[in-house]
């Protein structure tokens, strides 16, 4: 039986070990931390509880539904984030030991060609490395305690005046979640946009919602010091210009944990293993998700992990990210999109699509076609994290604009907005 | 340029009207009540809109995201779902302004083969009939007050006691929307399980569920009375046992409004127009939505608009249901199904799907296949609503499980567990 060695346990790293068990390897999965990587524990499933509880006050105080006068306690927030991430956690530590995956808890070494686990080397027929990224911090000059996403997530905050610095995915989510519990939220950016990845629509829509939400944006910004200034926390920008809060979240990007790699003889750059389209850094050796791509996304990482163990088996039926990715930031309203942006546009407002107005109705779809075939899907609003999912199974298996007008979609519902939009 | 003459304007009529236009033929659209039928004013809309409230003051109760203490305003739930459906039906009525549909506020009569709209004779080059369906009330010996559908929808009722008669689609929403609410209630039906038409899979897990949120079943119950006892309302069974409660909601099923119909020589059969594959009830007469099918269902009626309109151009381009109709009942968990039940089926627990665990885990997915095709999906749970609609395009689409696998679904999210379950 051959050996698939796989050092991380985030989602690139954890599937390629039920992959690989499925298909008959013997797996060796290796992991310093918590199972599940940054997604499970600090990044995605935390990030969205966060929202989701925050929303959930919003929307029990705010009076539009019949209903108010909810209070928060972020003890019980934050107890509920981690109950959360403890339950998939534990569920996936079943899944993994249950298909036979040997787990090791260790911090894997790599020396001279080898890997090294717990003080020996470890053997393998396949390595895939899935070591993940870590919040990137800037060289600003930075004087005083400041926050990152895994503060955040692992529930060392307050509900208090927050400066974010990077108008990403992470700080946009963090920021939204703070704003709908009540904080005044700046958000600081060197870009002249939010969300450098997206579509104009979202760049341009998404951030005047957040905006009335209550969120403060100083985009076009260069932060240069992080300080304490009379008991608060301070950022002097490039400008001359200072703000100041209670507390100071810098998350402008992620670095991939590529350390050591190169002494497997692999190539290294700018921080990323450089591998082929089967995620192949070199012979028997594979890196996937955050250390080899710019699309830093669990589904991305998982997309990896299914190329390689496809790879390995010899079946070879597709390339990494050959399909397009779909992409979601899980604000309120939520934004997503998927493909290409450059067709004919068809768009539809929200306020169009019954079961939004039960809900909200800010938002917009704009679906992009070629005349026969949908390219591209962009979203704002409620459920758009779940409808990038369909357009990306509409776009891939290449569904035409003709199949989707006969195809009946429930009402009401915000899915049947896609064809709505197409009509 | 030739006429449709529409009567009624629910989804079937609405959307008939919408795409007769965009053909270029001259609409009138005839309508004796509020624009958007059943669906937009005493269905759907409504409905969803008190499942939403109720929800939301359930969670908001509840304690589980860290957020307590909410209280409602039966009043101020009720203007919301009022302000929901308003805002549809004027922006419904504004589009179909605005695409150039006459709409006539009157009630069409129907003699010696005529259309009579305002003591006038209606001319016609085709006729669509879309006259929609009311509550049915069975013939049981009813000497008190008992509410309906329409007046639950209406605003009409209170958040106490309630005998819900009636264990369809109609009855467990407004069932569950109460019993959230904090209501006792009580269902009771004549047949062995709840929602006759749903797969087995939704029938027992979903009555599970129910039970849970605190609603009591009295199934294989036939109901005889509904009378007044020491104030209360008493319903009396066949087998000699008496319930009472505070209110008696009676939703048992919906008959179609097809009266005066046989004098344009239709055929009607149990009081159903019937039509052929494209809806055609007599040469240029057509009938559509409720009184042409027991799958009384909106987006079922905005198809067979479709199909007409497709038929009248010439395209016929699909016959009516050749496709599979997504079914889903708003409960909380929602379930929803699609397609057919018999192949192969694959399972997966919503308490694998990490976005499940951030909101509620109850529920579960089945997926049908034949090995090489998705022919059913049945869910239970939250978003079950939404991912039907992306099992009715992977069925109709055909598109293979071969295929899911490798599209990448973004994560975390409710439907990656459409791919989940295949995999």
């Amino acid at each position: 039986m051959k050996k698939v060695l796989i050092i991380g346990s985030g989602p690139g790293g954890y599937e390629a070990a039920l992959h690989a068990r499925k298909e008959g390897y013997e797996v060796v999965l290796v992991e310093k931390d918590k199972i599940g990587g940054t997604c499970l524990n600090r990044g995605c499933i935390p990030t969205k509880a966060l929202v989701e509880a925050s929303y959930l006050y919003k929307k029990a105080t705010g009076g539009k539904f019949g209903i108010k006068g909810a209070t928060f306690d972020l003890s019980e927030i934050i107890a509920y984030r981690n109950k959360t991430t403890e339950t998939l956690r534990k569920g996936l530590e079943q899944t993994l030991v249950k298909s036979g995956v040997q787990i090791v808890k260790a911090e894997a070494q790599f020396k001279d060609g080898k890997v090294i686990v717990n003080g020996k080397e470890e053997s393998y027929d396949y390595l895939i490395l899935a070591t993940g990224s870590r919040p990137f911090i800037p060289p600003f000059e930075i004087s005083t305690e400041i926050l990152t996403s895994d503060n955040f997530t692992e529930g060392n905050f307050e509900v208090k005046d927050t400066i974010v610095v990077g108008a990403g995915v992470i700080g946009l989510e963090i920021g939204t979640a703070l704003a709908m519990l009540g904080a005044k939220v700046t958000v600081i950016d060197i870009a002249p946009k939010i969300l450098p990845a997206a579509p104009a629509t979202v760049q341009s829509r998404l951030s005047a919602y957040l905006k009335k939400l209550g969120i403060k944006f100083m985009l076009n910004s260069k932060v240069e010091k992080i300080f304490e200034k009379d008991g608060k926390k301070a950022v002097a920008l490039e400008n001359g210009d200072v703000v100041t809060a209670d507390q100071v979240l810098v998350a402008v990007g992620r670095k991939p944990n590529t350390e050591g790699l190169e002494s497997l003889g692999l190539q290294i750059d700018r921080g990323f293993v450089v591998t082929d389209e089967y995620c192949k850094a070199k012979d028997n050796i594979f890196a996937i998700g955050d250390i080899a791509t710019r699309a830093m996304l669990a589904h991305t990482a998982s997309h990896h992990a299914q190329v390689v163990i496809d790879y390995i088996t010899g079946k070879k039926r597709f390339k990494k990210e050959e399909f397009p990715i779909p992409q979601f930031v899980y604000t309120q309203p939520e934004a997503a999109w998927v493909g290409e942006f450059t067709g004919r546009a068809k768009k539809l407002v929200l306020g169009a699509v019954g079961k939004a107005i039960v809900d909200q109705t800010e938002g917009i779809i704009e679906i992009h076609t070629d005349g026969e075939y949908v390219k591209g899907f962009v979203m704002i609003g409620y459920g758009a994290s779940e409808i990038v999912n369909l357009a990306s199974v509409v776009i891939t298996a290449k569904v035409t604009v003709e199949d989707i007008e006969k195809i009946i979609f429930a009402h009401p519902t915000l899915s049947e907005g896609f064809k709505m939009t197409l009509m």
